[in-house]
């Protein structure tokens, strides 16, 4: 099963827009265990973009076209599929009321160019998803199909979770109903992951169903997929809890979350439960933890605040980063603090060591960790480093 | 004059590695006035490298392969280029020991795999910039020509301004020398700046010779290119200075810096210029702020620290924004203090009401700006609002 990427759109050419969107498709194609082989951007131009869409389905059983669905005169994606379908565009009046339903919900008033979101190929079908006033279409073509879905990021998501990975799915055929599920690790490397996993991999490898893939995503971790192929849903997820259980109790408390839980979600919910605010002391990560946990928090009831200032020789060790959390927590009046300090490099210290100090309730937790060379994954990965101390600590409660 | 971007790596398909290389080539292309139409992502596949770079190079004068060339067995784009041009690959020697020297210099032994990066297709040249130990190549083709750059952004980026720019510059022809200027401003509307230059713009047009160009960047503002087409170095440079300095007399302080200079480098130098530290409350920008000052001043020598935590209600209007960056002078003992409130909505206030307040020595001064809705450009478009306020009060100092 193939499925190629066709990212639509001037902007993207000229690198106004970074497409992220395509990155992010092949993700979800590559856990879903669909190769996608190319991935091509075009701009806003119906001859090159149907020779590129064209191209894409003649290498492949399925494109997904990302852009060009918008309400103006150079949004033709829909246009463009509908020539390479050889069919017209026929008005859905339904799909009418609904934008013009969506914006009266948001106190305005529909223009007519947005009739136009409601134009669709004959045989193709809406995306049932509409998170936005752009309807998605799914365009059988022969035994392939082209799905069409906005750019609008959070747009794309939703309708490809929903039905473009599950269709695919079912294209695909293997069974009537395939299900996954991300367990998402932090701490060990992805020899040492699949060492752990090692015999139950094997087992695997003989039962044919479920399947367990790994994917390395820098500082959001090492992603473990869990995927069930069976015949109702309810023996899907059934066997997918089966799996997540078996799996947490070979590699503990290094699975962070599940799915799109990020570290710094899960971290804030359990302080949250627990009654617990947090503060932190920024020296070397500058400010990266405090605009995490705000973005997550923007409120900050939980995440009540952040000193950034540089750390002065007093300050060495585990014993420095902790005497800043310390600090910190007096400060901001929280029970919880952290705090990392870059070490010095000499003969015994690396380059790359870091200090993290812990302060929660009456614990004070230290730690010592290497990390990568340049300065903005250094601070990144002392960011995730110390959430993750945050974590662990907290479980041990 | 046409080029197409091939990007080479598997991690890219993945969604291992977001592909911001050809966002920022096509950014470069537009701004030199050369056109691309297509950008493709490919696997480390030779047969899918091989058709994706040839279909590129039918469809254009020249094509950019980024990735790739590293030492590794999958790193096979010389292998591949060498074939499209039909010729072999000799190993130089001289790069070989240029490669050594490189690693000798950082005290590590360079293994035989690197050996790999010194073959150069037969007709090929080594680009002469090599920031890192993969050599960029040259390739020509017939009239056209394949350029090959490592995937890693700064030695991209510098192969790129040092030599792919210009010799496209040159391949188009229309003089012996191009060479452009972008001048990087904030606060006027694309149409706004239109506006303002209309008059010059319309002359320009008359001329032919230096261009203007416009393209807006989001929170990196809007950039004005100016392009100059001469015989020689001196003139094109004495034709660019003259062309500034009539848009600075135009647009006069919007101009925050020159080329690659962000916002944040322009208000540390200043600061740093007169003598001045700098600190930040940061409640509605958690630590955006900080974390874009600590990332260009590491050692925080000129940004002096953030107090991250959430404003009460006595904390309101410019007033209030003044107040708390006062607060924050006295708590990091610095001349200079910033803050931004997000407003609450009210009859006399719009969703997305920001307050900046900054204090710089004995001057006072607020300012009340409109920002975009979601949380992440509010807060983006915050940092750089106030950043921009520092700016525009040191120069009247």
């Amino acid at each position: 099963m193939r499925c190629e990427v066709v990212a639509i759109g001037t902007e993207l050419l000229l690198g106004q827009i970074v497409d992220s969107n395509s990155s992010w498709i092949g993700e979800q194609l590559a856990l879903a265990g669909i190769d996608s082989l190319y991935q091509v951007k075009v701009g806003d131009n119906a001859q090159r973009m149907k020779s590129a869409i064209t191209q894409a389905l003649e290498r492949s059983d399925a494109v997904i076209c990302c852009g060009g669905l918008g309400p103006t005169q150079d949004d033709i994606t829909r246009e463009v599929i509908a020539d390479i379908m050889g069919v017209e565009l026929v008005r859905d009046e339904a799909i009418v009321d609904t934008i013009r339903a969506m914006f009266e919900s948001r106190g305005r008033e529909m223009s007519d160019n947005n009739k136009r979101q409601a134009d669709i190929p004959v045989g193709a079908a809406m995306i049932k998803e509409m998170p936005g006033t752009a309807p998605g279409l799914l365009c059988p073509v022969g035994e392939k199909v082209i799905y069409a879905v906005p750019g609008v990021p959070y747009e794309m998501k939703e309708m490809m979770l929903g039905t473009i990975l599950p269709d695919l799915q079912r294209r695909r055929g293997a069974a009537a109903v395939i299900r996954s599920r991300v367990l998402r690790t932090w701490g060990l490397s992805e020899s040492g992951l699949a060492e752990t996993l090692d015999a139950r991999l094997q087992e695997l490898d003989q039962l044919g169903n479920p399947t367990l893939a790994f994917q390395a995503s820098g500082i959001e971790g090492i992603k473990v997929r869990v995927t069930a192929k069976t015949d109702d849903e309810a023996t899907a997820f059934a066997m997918l809890d089966a799996e997540e259980a078996l799996v947490r109790s070979l590699i503990g408390d290094h699975v962070f979350g599940v799915d799109g839980q990020t570290m710094e979600a899960v971290v804030l919910n359990a302080l949250g439960q627990r009654g617990l605010t947090l503060a932190t002391h920024e020296s070397l990560t500058g400010g990266v933890l405090a605009s995490r946990m705000t973005a997550a928090d923007p409120d900050m009831v939980i995440f009540r605040g952040a000193a950034i200032s540089p750390v002065n020789g007093e300050h060495v060790g585990e014993e420095g980063a902790i005497s800043l959390a310390a600090s910190t927590c007096e400060a901001f009046g929280t029970p919880a603090g952290v705090a990392a300090i870059a070490a010095e490099a000499d003969e015994n210290t690396p380059p790359g060591t870091v200090y993290l100090g812990l302060v929660l309730e009456d614990q004070q937790v230290g730690a010592t960790v290497a990390l990568p060379g340049d300065q903005r994954r250094s601070r990144d990965y002392a960011v995730i480093s110390l959430l993750d101390l945050v974590r662990k600590t907290l479980m041990r409660l």
